[in-house]
This record gives structure tokens, C-alpha cells and sequence, in this order.
């Protein structure tokens, strides 16, 4: 049968930097040992039993030879050169033998031992020399504080790790910040029959990082598939860089990103701050970069298993195979759960199926062939719906009755998926779902072996399906551009050197707006007043009813303290306005002023804003306004700068689109405008770092053109731009 | 060790009508065979190898022995007593066979058969005569269609099924409705080392169903937990007062139930109807009677390694313990997402830990001891962890480093339960989470053995946890009455019974207002007016502003079509609402007629409404009104009838209680009524079931007592009354 690999375009066989780390030609275990239950031996015996390509020289003070191979005092005392050393002494002994290593010549080190910033105090300092001894050395470096790399490459065959499973080796490559899930991950590859490609512990990442294994996996041959387990990223735009184009290239990237939900708390004092959650701005940098995120490990490796073997279907229709009613209907809950559709199947399809089932047979999809199905059964159908256009992908279950062979099965279906592929079902991934008795584990193996995912329930079938779908969203989504805007640069810049030169925080109303207006964010009219006549005079300019607020410092909610009076109508009424105010919240006795504004009538309010993360830099927020989107949460965010594609993505995205395009025949609200604002905070924001926090809140977005804009709008400044680390 | 099961209040002992199913002294299996491979042959073969502690008798028309054992040609020809009868036999031949069974004066049936009602057809004849036969012998029967049955009681030791996995005794029963489904769970239970008390595969359910089993289980003292997987009900109503027995008896059920997202929708032609989704009645059923809803299969077995061997825990606040920070990251994401709190440690508790452990090691909650942590470390930590007040249930996380043996640590996690329940860590439950490598199995089985389960990774156990803090939540709830409500049950039946008279579907928005006032549920005045002037009469009389409705055949969404005109303050501006319904709506050339009505003002809108299912019967809503309500499905929903506690919790359960209950500072709305409303629409459905749909729409919230009230009403009553089905 052809090959199911998925195969993407060729990458370039340029010899890449890590190539120092993962092909070398000789190893030095340095602090090899002999006493059982230490990681010197485990490292070794690993090295060994996996069949290392090359020599391997333990190097211990004070033995001569372990496990029958001649031992050196030192890594200088080894009469060859040597391309890698994995350290294995104790903490304080890990300086010296890197020394010895760059005086030797070795191109690369991985640093198993730990105590270095991992423990804070002298470690700190410890890693700083270790760092900088590795980059006067020129050699590169894993870890220190990991459990070791693998390279399954049959040229190569390096296990530099201590864990207790030899990989299998495939086209997954691996990279774990956690090197205690190391050991879980590897075992779980191979319970799973996942081959891997590569494997590293990452440990500290004082020299390697995630990010140079991405752009090392993206032009690795053997790869075809990314795992990752993040804890924290390193340098963002480089991991963005990178996650793109490797994603973009078509090799898949899945990652868990840990500390999700933990504690610490971002101080948050405008309305998008204290929306942007912690996990906000890394699952937006994963979105934004094409990184399916699994939520627990398992999830990875049961969508690993497909990406692995299986190609992106084209769509999202997908059709079930089973012999039995309950598994089709837990498959058939599970797609729609994971917003996967149920195929619908040609008349000429169902009519091949009948052919051969029985009366009782079910051939609409979920196609139940019943209990009696046997191996001819399950080719003749799986072919029919692999050769069905109107099916992106097939998942095929077979609970095993007593009177069918499950191996027989497993052949069948393997000769289906080779007759459907031949008829147009070429570029279809098929999962399996075997939840067989007797010879099941066989009948399992086969499917394996045939390039055929196996799962233990549908439900986690039809997950990695829809991970896959939504990575053919990804690959065929356009890429977008930042346009041209016509924005004034200078009095922006005026503005806010204004206020930093006045040590201001917040800019103050009349700022804001003027900094908005500069670039070409519409702004509601408005003015500061001192008296009801002068409230009268703006309103007669601008024309009734009008609305009156308070200004005050540190102020946010205004209504919620009688500081908004709506709807004024007429001279009376906005000096009946001034008096409620007077009377209300000018009772608190803090200092205040007027600001009358023009009402809007009509539209939907949203709110846009911006955050910034220590980490992550800026994050731009759209959702719907008013009380809901703190109850609701219908926000959504991007980190900056954006394309005018993200921006079209966003306004989409919230669950409350339908109120701005036009829910039961209303008219829909300029939508467009409202991805051009996104497009220009997005240009501020580049333009002037320093800006730390604003709210567009509430921004009404009105059907009609040239009406829509901000009638709230706070702006603070950092006193030093926040930005993601320099590393 | 003390015990670790969970014990609940003793159960009655007396006979079980099922005990004659469970517990027969004999067993023929008719249809028993010797063909390899063949259902009667596996049958008769589990019931040997499971050493059934009485005779098993083989019958067969063309054998004289089977396996070594004697075999008649008919049930009639043993010369002994035979309690119950297992059929394998082809279809044609059940019947026959049955009538055998009822001559020889057997008790209870297996039948195993398939081909009745699941193929249409004569099935349903056949099954229609079974049904018959079985009822007027008094017999008791499981299936047809089925895989069998199982009581692992060492008295009985009953294998009746040809399932490939010999089941382990435990405490845990299950039901399954999907026979195919069944070997899955015998395979899997086994594996995870989960004991079953008893296993049925329902089938058919033509007898014995699930509510049978429930009322079965809950007196069965061998049984601590039940599991469910079902596919649809039987009668709801039964279901439920079961299942709440059993659950508020203290022993958990925990279902998964299939077919959540079918397609066939149900027509609707309200808006509470078209809310209440297809799975929206069965997962208010679930909820409403205390079963724990499993979303997978796998999720329901690793909830059932917790309830089946820890108690249920006081609270939700969880200490996690581990030697590896990943992990713990994990847990403590996991707890988070599933609702769980991450408990504070008392310094006592910390100093403990720190006492033996390294300075690098992490003393907070999540408890990180570094890779370092050795088995007497693990056993002060869990005592401590344990006998913190603060601590409700404690998640215990090993990745086994190379230097240590898990074995000694699971001993000593072991020790340290039994240390810190004697403490004052009694009631708290224990999770693991072994990552191991090394003897990682037989650590595993230590810890299975000494009553703690393991998981694979800890987001399985928090999730178990999460399934345990809710049932504890279920436990402790107050009952709730029904309280007595003033109505004027004679009016609402001569509104109803004018409105079927004259063949109505729909009440009049007249008839509408009064059945709900009949009832006292609060309406804002209105009138059916046919001028202008009859409006303004209106409003001297209640006041300005008003709003000015249109009325028409089928009309739903009225102010979509420039139906409603809204707050009129003056007679000329009534007037003017006239001319612009007239020249907007009056345009379409159909029907209508004009209300007046009092406008409203503040408060919030909120929706209530009955559906009608043609399973569950009467379903009541509760959410946010406004367009919000259908993009954001902010809505709750119970069967009906509902307690005063269902009521309190309807209105808390929906995401926008906030703004009910005073964002910011604004006043609260009046909750008890909207409770109280809730309890009068229960009353109502239950004393007139022919309401078949009812939409509040919106019902207006306000602070100020006795001004809440229904703006709109919708009633549809059904030509025949909606209702369970009666078995």
C-alpha cells in the first residue's frame, strides 16, 4: 500500500547550528558511573543500549573502566576528538569540566545537573558563569537542570538521556520545559507507538531555547510534527517568528502551555487589563502563530498520533464506520462537541453500502453496519466513504463481537483505505477506534503498522480531527497585511510628551481624545464646561439631547456614582443635570470637573482596549460594551501589531457578532470601521510603546457610516515602556 | 490500615425483587454450544470460569454434553430446579424456549437474542409476545439484545455474559444501554483494577430498565457506586425519584448519557422552546436528581476510581504534594479549571514540612519537596497535608527520579494516609498521580491495593476530585418544599377551557394576562384598544409613558417589524405611534390589532418560559432577556415540578445574577419574586399539563417591590396534553 505519511514540502538539508548537539560523531559522559540507581550509569547504559554510531567515553576521576570501556580522568585525557559531552558530576564540579571541554574542543555539551537558578541563591550566579563560559566557548549548550536530548535518526542513534524508555523512532519531535514530565512523555510515545524524531529536556534554556529547536525542527527532514511543553516562552516575537513559519510551512506544532490558571494576579486598573487574564495573551500568541493548544498531555498525544501519520483533510465532513449503534452515537456527539460536521453521504454511496449489508444496516452517516459485519464488510464500506467526495474524513470503529476475527478487521479495513484512496480519497485521514476483546491488541498493532491511528473511546478520535481541521483553517487562511494608514505621528507624539513632561499617569479626557483623533480613531464631541451655560452653548453647536459626566482622578466607573446624567434635552434639563450632580456625587467632596458630550442615540456599544503583559508586550482587546462583557467574557484578544486579517478575525470571533451584523433584520453596524480602529490602535501602540493601558469604553458602533466612535476613552502611560525580555 | 472504602448508612437487607435475577441457586443456558467462537459457547464457558457456585446446566437439542457436562435438549428435561435461564438461541426460537422456561418454573431470563424491536419489523411482534409471555409468567427478565449480566458476590459468582473480561469483584455496579459498549467496560474497569459488584447489559429493556436496577442498587449492600450509560430514560419521572433516593442516600451514580447533539430538533415555535436544546432536559434531569454527569466514558471510570475508594470530602479545598514542579503546575491548572480551590497551609503545617525538607524545596500549596523527595519525606508530608483543617482532599504527585524506588514511596505515602487520618485527616480523600519509571507498576499496585487510586496524570484526578466536591454540595443541600401558593385554580381552567372551546393554540394576549394573574404572577397593565383616543383613556388612567403594540396571527418577534413604539409620553405622540403603525407594520396587509401598555422603566429583563418535551415532559427556564439571551444561551432550565431550592438556585445558576443582585452598587432587583414566579409557572403546568409552551418575554426585574412584572406572554396549549411515556 502507498505510504501514508504526510508529507510536506521538502525542507532544505542545510546543516543546521544544532546539528552540533544532535549528530555528533563521538560522546563524553562526564561524571559516568558504575553504582547502580545513579544517573551516570542510567545516561550510559542509554547511550549504549540504544546503539550509539559513534564512540563513547565515560569519563570518571576515579575509575578506569566502566561497563567494559576504557574510562579517562578527563575529557582532555580522551585521546580523539570528542563532538558532545553530557555532564553528569555534581553542581560544583560542572564548571571545571566545561573548561576542560572547551579547551578540548567539544562542540556541545548537555548540562543534566542542577542547582542553578532552578534554586535561586548561589545558583544564580553559578548559571551566570556557566553561561558565559559556554558563550566565549562558542559550544552550544542543553540545560543545565535536564534529563538529556535524543536523536533517533538510525545515522545517529543518540540517547543522551536518563529515562527508563528507549524512544521509537518516527517523525514527532519533542521539546519538554518540565524534565520530570520527560520521563512520562517518553513512556507514554512508546505505550502509544508515537515515534519520535528528536527529544530534549530543556532545563534551564541558559543557552538552547524552545525557540531554536523550532527553527532547528523546521528544516529537520525527519520531522513532521512539533510537541511541545511550555511552561513560560522565552522571547515571544521570536517564538512567534518561528511557531509561524514553521506552521505556515505546513509542519504542525502542538503545544501544552502550562500555568494557566495560577496565581499572581496582574494589577489591572482599566477595564481590557483586568479582562486579559493571565492565560489571555498566551493563547492568543499560540492562536496567532498556528500552534494547536492541547489542554492536557494526553490530549497531545492522542492528537500527535494522527497529525503523525495521517494528512489534513480538506474539510471539516466527516463520516462514521461502526458495527455498533452507542460507540456511532458517542462519535457522533463528540464531532458536534468539537464543531465537526456530520458528512453527508452520496446516494450512490449508500447504494455501494447497501450492496453488501444487511436490511437491518443503517447506511446513512453514522453508517451502523451492525453486530454481523464482518472483513468484507468493513473494506467494501470503508472504500465507498473514502471515495466519497463529500467526506474530508473517515473514523472507523469496530467493537469486536465473538464471531469476527479483529484482525481479519483491521486487514480489511487497511485494504479499504487503499481501494478508497485509489477512487479520490487520496488527502482523506482515517482514525480507528478499536474497542476490541480477543486478539485486539493484534488487530491494533496491524492498524498501526498500516499508518492508522488507533483510539481507545471515539470522543478522542474526533478531537485530534478537529485539531487537524482547525490546522487546515490555519494553512489556508490568508495571510493578511498591516495597511497603509494616514495617521499624524507628530502630535501624537506631542501629546504624550506633554503629559509624561507633566508627570501624568492617565492622560486627562481633552489628551485622550486629541491623541485618538490624531490617529484617526473617531471621537464622539465633547468639551470641558464650567457652567450650565457653557454646557447650553456646546449643545446648541452640537445639537440635543447631550450627555453630562464627571471627571475626577482615578475615577472609573462613573454611572456607578451618579456621575453620568443622559439624555438632556433642552437648557432646563442641563441645568437640572448640574444640580443632580452638584447634589450627588459633588456631596463626596473630591475635586471634579464637567465634560458635556454629544448623546448617541442607536447602535451597540463595544469596548476596544489595550493591555501589556510583562512578558508578552501589548494585547489588543475587542468585545461587546456595556455591563455584559465583564459577565460574559465575550472578548477577544490578539498581541500586537495585527494584520488586517486579524482585525477582520476578531470582530468575528466574539459569540455577540450577530448584534453588530445585523441580528433579526436590523441593520448591521459599520463593521469595517471597527476593524480599521483595531488597525490604528494597533498602529498607535507600535508607534508609542509607552502607552501601557487604554479603553475605548464605550465605543458605540453605529449602522449608519461616519457616526460610529469612542464616547469614553482612557489612556495610561507607562513611566517606562513595558516590553518582552531582550533573550 | 484502617478501611479507606466509604461506608454509607447501612441499607436494608431484605430481598431485592431482582435478587431473583442476581442470586439464582441455578443456571441453564439455552443455546449452549461447543462451536469455538460462538456466543453460546463463550457463555457457558465465563459461567465455568467464574466458578458459579451452583449447577449450570447446558442445553442444547443436537448435544448429549457440552464441556464435559451432561446436556438436555430442553430446559423441561432437568431433573432439578433451574432459577434462571440464559437464551442464546436464534430468534425464531425464543419464544418457544420462554414458554419452557415459564412450564419448568424458571424465575428470572437472560435473553441475549437480538433481532426484536431494535430491527423494526416482526421484531416488534415478537417482542411485543415476549413482553407477553414474560409479564402473565411472572418471570423477570434482562433484554433481549443484550451481552448478559454479572454478580461478582463470592456467594453467587455469576459470570452470565460473553464478554472476553473476567470481571473483578469490587463495590462499583454498572448498567450499560449499549451492549456493544459493555465489553469496552469490562476490559477497561479491569485494567484500571476497578471491582464491580454487579455489571447489566440492558438491552432491550422490554422488562428489567434502568430504574429497576437503580431501585435494585440502591438496597444492594455490596454496591457503593453506580455507573450508567444510557441512551435514553424510560420514564423520566421514575428515573428520578430513584436516582435522588439513592444519591441523597449518600451512594453516587454517575452517568454518561449518549445522543447529547443528535440531529432531529425539536420544533419550536417559542423562544424558550428553540433555547431548550435537545440535551438541556436530560442534563436537568441528571442534575436535578444528583447524578454526576460524565462527558466520556473514560471520565466516568476515572471519577468511579475515586468514589468507589475514598469518602467525600467536606469541602473543595485540595492540597496538592509533589516532587516534580511541571506536574504540579498541572495539578493546580487542573483544580482551578474544574472549580476546585487550592487550599491555604497553616504555618504549623508548613514548619512540619520544612523540617524535612531541603531550604530549596517549596512549603506552599502546591507542595513542591524537588526531585529529591524520598519516601520518609512523602510520609511526613502526607500527614501533615492531611492533618491541616484547612485541607479538604490532598492529590499526591510522584515522577519517579532515578535514586529513588517508588515502591518504598508509595509504602510510605501509604503510612503517612493512615498517620494524618489519625490526625484528623479522616473524611478527606487521597488521589495519586504516579509518572513513574522503574517498578512504577507494582508502586502502583501498592497504592491500588492500600485504596488509593492512581491516575496517569493529575488533571484526571482533579477532575475526579471536582466530581466528588459536587456531590458532597448534592448531600448537603436543604430539600425544599413546594410551598403553598394562592391561586385561583377555577379561573385558569375556564380561560384554558374557552381558549380549547374555540380550537385557540395560542391564548389571546387578553386570555394570556388573565390565566397569569389567575395565578398571581405579576403583568404590566395593558389594553386591547381600537383608537387612538381608547389609548389615551389608558394612559390617564395608569399613566405616561406608554408602549403601543401590534397583535397578529403567528407574530413572534414583534419589534423586528416595527410592531412596538415605545415610550409615549403625550397624546400626540400616541397618535403619532398610531400613523407610524399603520404606515409600517399596516403596510403588510395582514391582520392585527393594537394594545396599549403601561412602559416600564429601570430594571432588568429577564426571560421565563415552559417547554415541553415529549419525553421528560414540562420543562421551566430561567435567564437573561434581551437579545443577550440567545447569543449568549444565558439560560437555566429544571423539570418540572420544582422545590422553593430549585427556584433560589434557578436564578443564582445564570452568569448575569450579578446583575440581578446589584452591580456597582445599583440596587438589587426583587429576587424572591422572580423566585416566587417560578414556583407559580411549576403550579400552574403541573395543574393544567395541557400547557404545552409559555414565554415571559420579557418579564421586567425592578427594585422596588411589587412593580416587577410580565411585559409579554405568550401561551400555546396543546390539543393533547404533552407527558412521559407510562412505562
Amino acid at each position: 500500500m502507498p505510504p501514508l505519511r504526510y508529507l510536506p514540502a521538502p525542507m532544505s538539508d542545510a546543516l543546521s547550528p544544532l546539528d552540533v548537539v544532535f549528530r555528533p560523531t563521538s560522546v563524553a559522559v562526564i561524571g559516568a558511573s558504575r553504582d547502580r540507581g545513579s544517573i551516570g550509569r542510567e545516561l550510559l547504559q542509554n547511550l549504549l543500549a540504544f546503539d550509539f554510531q559513534g564512540p563513547v567515553y565515560p569519563i570518571n576521576r576515579n575509575a578506569s573502566s566502566i561497563h567494559g570501556i576504557r574510562c579517562h580522568r578527563s575529557v582532555l585525557d580522551v585521546p580523539d576528538p570528542v563532538d558532545l559531552a553530557v555532564l553528569v558530576v555534581p553542581r560544583d564540579a560542572v564548571l571545571e569540566a566545561v573548561g576542560e571541554c572547551a579547551r578540548k574542543g567539544v562542540k556541545a555539551l548537555v548540562v543534566i545537573t542542577a542547582g542553578f537558578k532552578e534554586v535561586g541563591g548561589e545558583g544564580l550566579a553559578l548559571e551566570a558563569e556557566l553561561a558565559r563560559l559556554v558563550r566565549e566557548s562558542g559550544m552550544r549548550m542543553v540545560g543545565p537542570n535536564c534529563m538529556g536530548i535524543v536523536n533517533t535518526d538510525p545515522e545517529v542513534r543518540l540517547d543522551a538521556s536518563f529515562a527508563a524508555t528507549l524512544p521509537l523512532p518516527g517523525n514527532v519531535a519533542f521539546a519538554s520545559q518540565s524534565g520530570a514530565l520527560g520521563e512520562a512523555i517518553l513512556a507514554t510515545a512508546r505505550q502509544l507507538g508515537l515515534g519520535l524524531s528528536q527529544f530534549v529536556s530543556l532545563g534551564n534554556k541558559t543557552d538552547i531555547s524552545g525557540n531554536d529547536l523550532l527553527e532547528h525542527w523546521a528544516e529537520d527532514p525527519r520531522t513532521q510534527v512539533v510537541l511541545l511543553y511550555l511552561e513560560s516562552f522565552g522571547n515571544p516575537r521570536n517564538f512567534a517568528r518561528n511557531a509561524r513559519r514553521i506552521t505556515r510551512a505546513g509542519k504542525p506544532v502542538l503545544a501544552v502551555k502550562a500555568g494557566r490558571t495560577g496565581p499572581g494576579a496582574r494589577a489591572a486598573s482599566s477595564h481590557t487589563g483586568s479582562l486579559a487574564g493571565l492565560d489571555a495573551a498566551a493563547s492568543s500568541l499560540l492562536g496567532q502563530c498556528g500552534v494547536i493548544r492541547a489542554d492536557k498531555v494526553e490530549e497531545l498525544f492522542s492528537m500527535a498520533m494522527a497529525f503523525a501519520t495521517q494528512p489534513i483533510p480538506r474539510g471539516s465532513r466527516i463520516a462514521i464506520l461502526t458495527n455498533a449503534g452507542g460507540p456511532g452515537i458517542m462519535a457522533t456527539d463528540a464531532l458536534v462537541t468539537y464543531g465537526l460536521d456530520v458528512a453527508e453521504l452520496l446516494p450512490a454511496t449508500r447504494e455501494a453500502m447497501a450492496a453488501v449489508l444487511p436490511p437491518e444496516a443503517s447506511t446513512a452517516n453514522p453508517v451502523d453496519m451492525i453486530a454481523s459485519a464482518d472483513a468484507p464488510k468493513y473494506r467494501a464500506c470503508t472504500e465507498a466513504l473514502l471515495a466519497d467526495p463529500g467526506v474530508d474524513a473517515l473514523i472507523v470503529v469496530f467493537v469486536s463481537p465473538v464471531v469476527i476475527d479483529s484482525r481479519t478487521v483491521a486487514a480489511a479495513v487497511l485494504d479499504g483505505v487503499v481501494a478508497g484512496r485509489a477512487r479520490g480519497g487520496e488527502g482523506k485521514p482515517i482514525l480507528s477506534c478499536f474497542m476490541g476483546r480477543a486478539h485486539g491488541a493484534e488487530a491494533e498493532q496491524r492498524l498501526r503498522e498500516g499508518g492508522i491511528p488507533v483510539y481507545a473511546f471515539p470522543e478522542a478520535a474526533a478531537q485530534a480531527l478537529a485539531a487537524m481541521a482547525r490546522f487546515r483553517r490555519w494553512i489556508d487562511r490568508p495571510e493578511g497585511v498591516a495597511p497603509e494608514l494616514d495617521v499624524d505621528r507628530e502630535a501624537a507624539a506631542r501629546i504624550l510628551s506633554g503629559a509624561a513632561g507633566g508627570g501624568q499617569e492617565w492622560l486627562d479626557s481633552g489628551e485622550a481624545q486629541a491623541l485618538l483623533e490624531a490617529y484617526g480613531i473617531p471621537v464622539v464631541p465633547s468639551r470641558l464646561v464650567s457652567s450650565p451655560e457653557e454646557a447650553v452653548a456646546f449643545a446648541e453647536e452640537h445639537g440635543y439631547p447631550v450627555v453630562l459626566k464627571v471627571e475626577a482622578e482615578g475615577l472609573l466607573h462613573k454611572s456607578d456614582v451618579g456621575g453620568v446624567q443622559v439624555d438632556l434635552r433642552n437648557p432646563r434639563e442641563i441645568k437640572g443635570a448640574f444640580w443632580d450632580i452638584a447634589h450627588g456625587f459633588g456631596a463626596r467632596g473630591v475635586p471634579y470637573r464637567h465634560r458635556v458630550q454629544r448623546m448617541v442615540r442607536g447602535g451597540r456599544e463595544v469596548i476596544m482596549g489595550i493591555a501589556s503583559d510583562p512578558t508578552f508586550g501589548h494585547l489588543l482587546a475587542f468585545g461587546l460594551g456595556g455591563v455584559y462583557v465583564e459577565l460574559m467574557k465575550d472578548v477577544v484578544f490578539r498581541l500586537l501589531p495585527i494584520t488586517d486579517q486579524d482585525a477582520r478575525e476578531m470582530v468575528r470571533e466574539i459569540r455577540g457578532f450577530p448584534l453588530l451584523s445585523g441580528l433579526r433584520g436590523e441593520p448591521p453596524v459599520d463593521v469595517s470601521l471597527l476593524e480599521d480602529v483595531l488597525l490604528r490602535l494597533s498602529r498607535l501602540v507600535e508607534d508609542f510603546p509607552q502607552i501601557a493601558e487604554m479603553d475605548l469604553n464605550p465605543f458605540m458602533a453605529h449602522p449608519e457610516a461616519g457616526v460610529s466612535a469612542a464616547v469614553d476613552a482612557r489612556v495610561r502611560v507607562a513611566p517606562a515602556p513595558p516590553g518582552p525580555p531582550a533573550t
